[in-house]
């Protein structure tokens, strides 16, 4: 049978690496990958790869969630769609997939998603979220050029310090991940693309 | 009832020009126009946009048309995957959005339009069609540095001097067209966004 | 004899075209280059480059005649001091020698051209012009930064809107040419050189 | 009394943040602060920062213990040594100051700490230690281009796949605080100035 | 009578400075003038711009005469193109505009000056002399990243150390003065432009 | 014994250099080293770099005495303080070295030369510092750009025009000598390593 996606490599990361079969993970791994497996109907990539190595696995997924599924000034979307304009201004093929999904999802305005891949600065948004998006931007591809007119902007545009804390800090993610999952060839699960379109 | 696209900017264009109904274009622009209706669904907007001056209009579909549609030794898909390739590194929403789509559907692979708008590196490629977005690539983000060793790289990978003109004239077309939709703020229309997917 | 100019090759483009004698090309076209040879004295060589293929030289021509001699808002001069700029920032051998030569003729101020080749930013100019090229600048270099600030500043300086359109027309154009000529490796004609000093 | 370092900024971030004493974190975390008090001689300002809240200082602490201290190919002076590159290259003035202070302590050689927050290019290295850090730099500064010729390179050097990854996420852990530092204005405290010189 | 360049400043400098008529310069400096009055036909506005301070007017033109006039196993014409070529990627327009005349004057071929100006990479040169410029180009625009390779390439194109020495002082001093005449906005004497033509 | 500093490579420059015996020097020149080893303590590398062409070395001295130990409206710190953000930005190790010890000296707070070398922005300064630095850094790393406005953003931060000039004049400097020292591989003396910490 024909692959659907015959330009996406088939791997899940170019690496190969020592592996560990899901069920020899700890219980509460397994179930953390259930869970996946019902909400997400499927285990996301970036999961698997960590797999190998339990408290690798742990690690990202507690700093993962407490940044963008926790309690935050900043609504999902709106972490989301850092996520995909620094995913973007980095280039990266699997966070520009899974989280552009995202943002399709959540926000029910598919065109969102492919405007924030493709130049942020070409879609209508709030004034406090593109400067929002402004910030993160900046951070990412001029990082030492950052300073105190820059959080000024925010506090003018309605943030307080600590929503300017959770902006940075999801933008400071994924100039991690996006690094990591270049660095590593890492893939996008096949079931992102034509969701939420 | 709700917009489906909210993000998407409403207007075909930032400017305010002087417009030409379509009725009273000479009849060779109406029966193109009725052409783009019937094979596409919709008038591409970036018609519309050229269409407030009947000399401006020809003067693009003439160059369009003979790089894009017109006998070359590039398949229409791979003149498509330049388009994307260039426009991603411009990051120029409108032709992204519409090129992207074309890739899309004439490969039947719609990840090929995902990696090659957000990282064309990423993607599973021949190493000749490689060579060709590497080429497009060089050109559009360090032009003065193109040189006799990037021609010799294409005619090592395959290509006779005849496609190296081809290359490089679809390469270059489009960094035109981006830099045009980009400075007016051209918006693509919204059928493109689900087509293909 | 010496040649005059050792340092510039010899060729018309580094490519080896299928070639077309000038005497077989369609009337219109013999016409046309004839014109050239009377108005300016040769036959430039990016027409010489494109007379391989008769469609891909009226579908050329018919775009440049449109942008650099039909009615615009913008003098002659203006359109050929847009070219310079950009040429100058994508570093386009061809385009600097050939419209830096159009602007001194045209301005009968030959820094002018040398200026606009070396530094735009040196210049002493009108506001407006400062404007003009300061836009047609930034879409070459940074186009995906373009905005509605920018076209407001144009506005601001004194354009209206059809005027914006060909400000950016042009300059897209020059950013189509000046890649099509390096890649090719197109040598400008040796009468530029001299010509209005 | 004269401040030693006038011109370091007092403040531990520039955020006003909503503070939790230390004395009202939970027992462990009061426990990990004593134990830095002891073996460091200070508590670290980036855990003073991020103490305003558990959760996310648990995973801050998880990752950063997981990466720098627990078992890797890499020892724990080339993780410091990676950590130096990545925060040179994105001019972080906090990861700069302390883990330049780890390169020259775990070296014993003052020098190599300079060396690599200056140019790391100017260095003396093993071939293996050159081309880590010659893939954290390109990780850093042009994430999109990395690519398989990257990784073959470390493993030419030497690496086998656990090292990249570990490499990997070395590189990519300090893309991310030298941004969040950066954004937050986070100063490093006076102690690592005058150390192991 | 209308000035013959009006598109040039009609200042030596934008600076006001505290001026010491010539007449009063020490008599080895107005010797060191009249010798240029009398070879060039013009005192340089560079002379002129340093003649307010008779210490820094003698160290620069100390410096000036040993890297381009005294003995060296670089050609006059050899540090010349250095200089054009390094003026060129900072754009500085005094001296590609002063250098460049040299360049034309020297060689004798006048598209050499117009093809370093706009882009060395087009010019037809030995494999020696593209060797020093791409040495000199790479020491101006990405200094940090000069190393063993870059000057085992020179040594592979002929030069030997003492070559070396002299590519590097010539590109590094007009690195100095091309930010210098910028700075302070220097305008080049007008007698430059029609001359070697 | 152990080399104290085994990752800084042991040479002078990269260089085989003709050599001249510090006792055949011109007896002011011996005079000159010798008044260095007594208030510096030992000779600084990139005049034993110079010494083996009496000319070259005298024209070195010059230049630099006039410019960073002359009278100027800068303090010696404050040139000292351009000379590390330049070198800084540049990432010459030799500069960031030598330079960087000197602002330590010079300002008794050994924070500030960090901060200078890692970033300049993240320092306290007043307001008329930051100024000063901000146009040297733009000089540095874009030099075209520099204009009136830059020239203004001194003056009103308290320069006057003689003040602009030796801003510039140690920029332009440092942006000659930071490229000569990477050009060729100058190393530090060791000494400076630790002192004024």
């Amino acid at each position: 049978m024909a692959k659907k996606y015959p330009s996406q490599p088939a791997h899940v990361t170019a690496l190969q690496m020592p592996s560990l079969p899901r069920a020899k993970l700890a219980p509460d791994l397994q179930k953390y990958f259930a869970v996946c497996d019902e909400k997400i109907g499927f285990l996301p990539n970036v999961l698997a790869a960590y797999a190998f190595d339990e408290k690798k696995l742990r690690a990202f997924i507690g700093l993962y969630n407490d940044l963008m599924l926790d309690d935050s000034p900043l609504s999902k979307l709106e972490r989301e769609m850092i996520a995909v304009v620094v995913s973007s201004a980095n280039r990266c093929y699997y966070c520009q997939v899974a989280h552009g999904q995202a943002v399709r999802a959540l926000s029910g305005d598919p065109a969102l998603g492919e405007l924030l891949v493709m130049n942020y600065r070409a879609a209508k948004l709030t004034k406090k979220r593109r400067a929002m998006l402004d910030f993160a931007h900046k951070m990412t591809v001029t990082p030492d050029a950052v300073g105190d007119a820059d959080r000024q902007a925010l506090r003018k545009a309605g943030f307080d310090d600590r929503g300017i804390w959770d902006v940075a800090a999801v933008a400071s993610f994924f100039n991690m991940t996006n690094r990591m999952a270049t660095a590593i060839d890492m893939m996008p699960n096949e079931e992102y693309h034509a969701a939420s379109r």
